[in-house]
């Protein structure tokens, strides 16, 4: 199954996508794509359905973030070892962690803003993990149990907030429309994330060209120790770190500027394409 | 204005305290302590009440965090020149942030849990300000005017999760039960931060005793400087960092143990009793 949600920023309605790749409108359904509604029955409410018989979206409706009121949005740092050699940093002997702000959630299209007086703003494909159940202290052989589904994040970052600051990298990390989540949320039944194809192109050129295979740290053991440190609730987001081929990792370092275009896809989860601009 | 949640964890209903320090329960006038009731217009009604005419709360009712529906648990490190001295650590150019995963926050006298296998569960007064109106890119003048109110935040910190790990801090200060808030979000017509006295005792001793008026970076500063790095919304709360005494900084070091009581106060904001317990 894949979920959206669509509709004005702020407003976003439910959706799935049908067999033709249409949206359907989930919202005479369930409220919204959050939630309970990520649970194990939720999920299996909404696979019960027939597509058919619901009305379709608008067409060309924006698509907003996947999943809707994220209480927590954890992002994992160096989990691939070639970005951890591009970044002069150690591949970390457990899973470094850190936060972005939920409220630098967009849609996967939605323009990406510059903030003020930014100079190294940067980008990332990232395989984003939803929660689908309340998970405390769960075992790694059970940690798929409490997943609801994976999409694509652009784990965008600003260098110098992140790293040349007075710390912590979140600072770096959260700034308005840093989180583009979607185009979908995909259910595990119909992905294997062991092996995903990861592209980041800019203004048509392949920038981050990775796979899923060379993750440090892989999904069942992140949700397993991130559970060791926190309560993971239904709606939290993981977003699991990024392949080679970021901005500050390029000699000399090459960061965005207004008018570029990024596309961000991952093989089975869909492509993000947003236009880079300044903050008003 | 005292504002309150009260009853069951999970299932708080809003109040307030009326002149005789009573709860008066005002589920019937708005659904929780969050989001836009936090804002300038939601308070103003609130104000404009007559707590006579309310429902009084069920005598000994338990409190709950005094904010619901936290959509970002923001901390400020090393904020008191005395306590970054017994941290070992030098006062900071800028503020240090870093997150609280949100699902830690529970009622000012709700039990604290120590986390699984854990040997350095530390206690920190704090206080704490809670957001009520979208701030980003505030000014240092117009800070308080996103502010919807202030309350003791117990900044319960693990010492080996949060600094001898592989980073960041956020993995020793969002565990279960780290975030008691409360008992009440007190309006800023009511009180005037800048010089509060804060203690945390133990079993009974006092181990931190300090005042608001040592913070490095006062609350107008930290609202405007975290506003340009992330949307605050209302609803986020930004706890402001902790005076010296806590238990990493004794010699030798002392951390909480099962059984050990303790007492959260910051004048005119109320004091937490919390007591500790082993994770089950």
């Amino acid at each position: 199954m894949k979920l959206v949600r669509f509709g004005a920023a702020g407003a976003e309605k439910p959706g799935l996508i049908d067999a033709d790749g249409k949206v359907r409108d989930l919202s005479g359904v369930v409220p919204d794509i959050a939630g309970a509604v990520l649970g194990r029955d939720g999920l299996a409410r909404l696979k019960a359905l027939d597509p058919a018989s619901l009305p379709l979206a608008p067409q060309d409706s924006r698509l907003g973030a996947c999943v809707g009121s994220v209480g927590n949005f954890i992002a994992v740092g160096l989990n691939y070892a070639d970005h951890a050699a591009e970044s002069g940093m150690a591949v970390p002997a457990e899973p470094v962690l850190f936060n972005k702000a939920p409220s630098c959630i967009v849609g996967p299209d939605d323009t990406v803003l510059i903030p003020r007086g930014s100079q190294k703003t940067d980008w990332e494909v990232e395989l984003a993990v939803v929660i689908g159940e309340r998970a405390s202290y769960v075992s790694e052989a059970d940690a798929l149990d409490y997943v609801a589904g994976f999409c694509v994040c652009n784990d965008v970052s600003e260098r110098a907030y992140q790293i040349e600051g007075t710390g912590q990298w979140m600072k770096g990390k959260g700034c308005p429309t840093f989180g583009p989540l979607g185009p979908w949320l995909v259910t595990p039944d119909e992905i294997d994330t062991a092996n995903l194809a990861m592209t980041l192109k800019l203004n048509g050129e392949t920038v981050q060209n990775g796979s899923t295979g060379t993750m440090v740290f892989k999904v069942p053991h992140l949700v397993h120790y991130i559970s060791q440190f926190m309560i993971l609730e239904p709606g939290d987001v993981i977003t699991t770190g990024t392949p080679p081929g970021v901005g500050m990792g390029m000699k000399p370092p090459r960061y965005l500027k207004p008018g570029d275009r990024m596309e961000v896809s991952i093989e089975g989860l869909g492509t993000q394409r947003q236009l880079v601009a300044a903050t008003a």
